[in-house]
């Protein structure tokens, strides 16, 4: 192992490896604060050094751990000491806006903050937002397909490539730059590399797809009474918006509840309590105009009995106190001891039953659980929080609870985190046999040693 | 074969297989009126029945060509009289409209003008559009990842499909239904049958995306000065349309004229010539705050000298009529003996100087040699064709001064009618050797004896 690393080291220099207390001073996962482990850091500065470094350790059957911003939420980059990280941290260069094409040429090491910023710098948007944005890269926002706020008008990551460049397993580097909207010149190579969490190769450069900034938002928290009022709802407002709706958050009750009561800093503007409610936000660039069609399709479904209260944010501090709601995450914190997360999706029609059924299931298991709901309802992604207590169920039952119920609807295990190490027992159940030999087939196919972020997704 | 195709029989009964008079009496291929040659065509009814063939065929070693409409523009379902027609004709189903997840699953075989009925009936819109919608089929749309019309607002065939069930060579099937906006649960694998033109695998059903139906439209014939008014243009009226904006088109001077001209039914609605016309097209649901919007946009665009005139289509009529002037192809049959066309993308801002270049370069083949130009500007995507008298060079002289073109701006020879077997020879203009042969390493991964329409695309 000393041979292959000092032969990395002679690729990368002596500022492309970081060992011991560099590498255990890092963090495991986004989760687990544990030190990272890994026999080293590997931080090549160009593709041609990351191609070599792949030559090297698929010949010495070394496995490898593509490494972003190590902000992912699935496990994706859990690692041992026999691992080597590959980390993009030393290629974030912007190489290129162009701004009649809208499009933006980056190294995959690119923090997405940075390239939200360069857009806005030539009047365009990068329209993918999400939490992470300080911290994650263009790269691993490809190996993950991130979803994030503005999946609805603009779709996930996958649609924001309009090309790419990866590295096999053996260091081919696979070059799929042409960045067009529309290209049919054989097949779309990228789409292998999109959301396979780095186990078909390590994407070194992408070309992302921009959009006209929009420069004026509207924002509305509205009440309602059933989900029927919810599903007219979403379908009248993405009507009315004719392409400038951004967000149909929705929330259940139970969610709603704790994040603006006595646990929580922030107030509902409602002075009722209602079974869901709908955080709605159109992006325009005519404030007037934007703002006098949304306040006109609110009146219009108030007046269709398609909502029951409505509250318009007049200020950009209303909005950001509207969002701070959905986004609160302390009420949870203060009012359970432990809580668990899960990203599903399921068919719109479908949830309301759903989650009546898994609260049915998950009281069965223990009486004192809650469960918390918010989703992007009109991408059919739910988020679900369990709330427990002390001596309440383990984590392995409370996930058999929420996944059978997930499989009894044929929802999907994951909407837009990813499978990684930490819903791998659980893929079989959103995939079939097929699918999955057929996963396997391509990932022994493009990484016959295995060396490419082995274990996670499936086993082999 | 004989025994092939008596097996074969068994399996999809008398009314499945089509011989002799039956197949002959089909058209070649679109742009070939020779007769179908084929030794059968297989007419399956089910999936059970389609995997079954293939098994058979699969285990045979018989070449098998999938076919949808044979609307297709590539030669990709050409034959001879030893392969063996997979038809999904008689797998048409509409199985299902989600109106709330606004979805609907479809047999492959469904043509698109029946599924844009459908959807209609449910208040909802299929927006993938093109000329051939009475006869080409979703499976083949999928196959051929097809664009059209409304790619810039709503994307091609690959953004609409949700999820797909898909049989492999051996007659392996491989079910990703699963039709959710959002689904990060492994491999995307059905991006794999995507564009891949029948060669991984035969699409047999699918879920679609549909979108809330615009029942406004409103549409201009724009007269521009230089090429840098077209790419401003765009941009300001992208971002006024925010998200209303379905189509722009601009059509190169030489290809108006002729289209407005003697030789044609249709007249300029300007009374100069102009270097670049646009037409642009919105579409919304309300009719006066679009129509508008739209105006006021114009009157943007004419203060800040992005365009030089103007005309509104003032009712269906005349945006029919405006329409009809990029649609026409009865001017170029009348003024030319013969014309060769091309559809590829390059960037936006090499389009003006791509097409002086490929002007000299065809003025150099041959001074009578006219070239015709429109396309669809914000895909990127430029429709070229030649128009040649008698003695002309030939087809081949001409692809080659063409496509030496498209090189050297790093264009792709195909932006959305594939490469299929009529641009085989060019792909390696616009992918890399390594792209090929990752494209081979699949071809020969998911169909290991070469049996699903073979020889398109690439050799092996």
């Amino acid at each position: 192992m000393t041979d292959l690393l000092n032969a990395l080291r002679e690729i990368v220099g002596e500022q492309g490896v970081l060992q011991g207390e560099a590498v255990r001073s890092r963090q495991s996962s986004y989760w687990h604060r544990q030190p990272m482990q890994a026999q080293a850091i590997l931080r090549p500065a160009t593709v041609a050094e990351l191609s070599a470094c792949l030559r090297l350790c698929h010949a010495a059957g070394q496995p490898v751990i593509p490494l972003g911003g190590n902000t992912g939420l699935a496990e994706a980059t859990a690692s041992t000491a026999e691992h080597m990280m590959l980390s993009l941290e030393r290629m974030q260069r912007i190489e290129e806006v162009d701004e009649a094409g809208r499009s933006m040429t980056v190294e995959a090491g690119a923090i997405l903050q940075t390239v939200h910023e360069r857009a806005v710098e030539s009047g365009l948007l990068f329209p993918v937002d999400l939490g992470a944005r300080g911290s994650c890269t263009i790269g691993g926002m490809m190996a993950t397909n991130a979803g994030g706020f503005s999946v609805l008008r603009y779709g996930m990551m996958r649609e924001r490539v309009l090309g790419l460049e990866a590295v096999l397993a053996d260091g081919t580097v696979i070059s799929s730059l042409g960045g067009y909207l529309k290209n049919n010149t054989g097949y779309d190579l990228k789409q292998l590399f999109i959301g396979s969490e780095g186990t078909l190769g390590v994407i070194t450069r992408a070309v992302l797809r921009l959009e006209e900034l929009p420069t004026a938002r509207t924002c509305a928290m509205i009440a309602v009474r059933d989900f029927t009022q919810v599903t007219a709802l979403l379908k009248h407002l993405d009507r009315a918006a004719n392409g400038a709706l951004c967000a149909l958050e929705v929330m259940w009750s139970e969610f709603f509840s704790l994040n603006t009561g006595v646990h929580s800093a922030h107030r509902s503007p409602f002075a009722e309590v209602w079974p869901f409610y709908l955080l709605v936000e159109w992006q325009g660039c005519d404030e007037n105009d934007l703002r006098e069609r949304f306040e006109q399709a609110l009146a219009v479904a108030f007046d269709e009995d398609l909502l029951t209260d409505a509250v318009i944010a007049q200020s950009l501090n209303e909005r950001e106190a509207l969002w701070a709601i959905r986004e609160a995450s302390e009420p949870e914190e203060l009012f359970f001891d432990r809580t668990q997360g899960f990203d599903v999706s399921l068919a719109i029609r479908d949830m309301e039953v759903f989650v009546c059924r898994l609260k049915v299931d998950l009281a069965e298991l223990d009486e004192r659980a809650t469960l918390l709901v918010f989703g992007h309802l009109a991408d059919g992604n739910l988020h679900l929080t369990v709330g427990l207590h002390e001596s309440g169920p383990s984590h392995a039952e409370v996930e058999r609870v929420v996944y059978t119920c997930v499989q009894a609807f044929a929802g999907a295990v994951s909407a837009e985190h990813g499978i990684g190490l930490e819903k791998k027992a659980w893929l079989p159940i959103s995939r079939q046999p097929a699918e999955l030999d057929l996963m396997r087939l391509l990932k022994r196919t493009l990484d016959p040693r295995g060396i490419l972020n082995p274990g996670k997704i499936f086993d082999l």
